[in-house]
């Protein structure tokens, strides 16, 4: 069996209009918002309910009881990016210890790198604020995404 | 007594340049943060808490009973706004009923009206989401703008 | 011969967790984005390029000789939308007249109508700045849109 | 004599609804938006006009020949930041070498941090794209800055 990490982690999107600045480039923190999307989105092609790992409203009927804030994130900029232009998202989660992960985005042009972005999660409690283990559903998204990054076994 | 409303009914800000797109001009939606802003800021120059208004987290100690989402809204553009310059914001606030209020925000640059956003808000009882009584404290906000804006001619 | 514009009039997008604010709910002014985001993406469907239509980089080899800003928009909101929601996005364009069109973009959730929003452009020589024809292709564009939307009946 | 780089380097803002999201905290990527906005607030209390540094349209008489993209920015978060707190912005600029400088803001609330964001830009001429020295205006800012937080001991 293959288990083909491609339809999660390799991610599409078009620079839309609004994400430039009067440089007539990507507006530097858009980058951030797409590195963010494009982690929702993996989680849902791999089969996570948003719903299941974020907070929604006062009104839902089983709120996650683990928030999992960003204490950490980076961005490096190689190419400037232009409306219209069609960007490949290439994603490689790790799992640092049991409450933090991060995710690190990778964008592409025409197979050309033109920016990184890294994203670094912590789990805590919704109620004490404290660290603890992250949710079961984000395990098991990085451990197969890992397997499929990972080290070729020999 | 001369109750002077100048201070919470006329802004100030300065066009940042990731306000603009790549026209080189502020890309027309951050209007309407510009307009919601205003109007926050308006409440705290009269005096009203942010906290009291708005939901902040799960762990605020008296969260708003009452929400005010936005119902309508609306903007027209007059020219074109660059990075850099600075804005006068004039804000008309007007109760329509118990429940629902507007706020017409006129933005000029050197004395000329260079976009005109209105945005109309809806109380509603943060349990149950029905229509409700708007609180106390924009009651107040809404008169004493009104007694300013001047009584209407007989 | 049939034309499909459910191609380029229907469109789809999943909410996500950064268009939402303290309140749980869609920002209000996200709705814009997403309208603007919307016609972008129904004019690439359509076959035309978004280099054509919107100012990139000064280094553009033709940059647009027809600038296309924004001045009207309004919206309406019926339903909260939440992180997570999936919405369908129909695209209704009207052209006004040969230098103005509109375009009105109904959101729906499971077939309920969440919002609307309408966005007025207007069609201004690059140097000029004065009112001028609209782009040939986005005439096209209007047109087709207009015949599937459908022949109003006498 | 003594140079007062208080008014140019400590900065204030507070926080807006729209900056949150629906954890009830401000959505993490807002603040390199403050970032960028406290350094442009820095430089305009310094004395040096925005539109001496930014692209703004076509139009510009004297569009900057001199480019100031970002190449890197991080940030850290510890503690999370809610609707209506008054946030100290203090700012430390670092000339890196004759064409690279970063902006450290660190985030303060009630004399505590609560988060740090850091900018790197890079100056290149706006026609060849290359590398060039960084405005002279920007050279004095950052030279007055780094006077002011004080000369390294030896």
């Amino acid at each position: 069996m293959t288990i083909n990490s491609d339809k999660w982690l390799v991610l599409y999107r078009t620079v839309h209009f609004g994400d430039t600045d009067g440089a007539g480039v990507m507006h530097f923190h858009q980058l951030f918002r797409w590195c963010h999307e494009a982690w929702e989105e993996s989680l849902e092609h791999y089969g996570i309910s948003l719903s299941e790992i974020f907070p929604t409203n006062s009104h839902q009927k089983y709120p996650p009881e683990i928030a999992l804030p960003i204490i950490k994130c980076e961005a490096s900029f190689r190419h400037p990016i232009h409306a219209g232009e069609k960007l490949e998202i290439r994603l490689k989660p790790t799992k640092i210890d049991n409450s933090r992960f991060q995710i690190e985005s990778t964008f592409l042009i025409n197979k050309n790198v033109v920016a990184i972005g890294s994203i670094q999660h912590l789990a805590i409690n919704q109620e004490t604020r404290k660290r603890c283990e992250m949710p079961q559903a984000i395990l098991l998204w990085l451990e197969a995404s890992s397997i499929n990054t990972g080290p070729k076994p020999i």
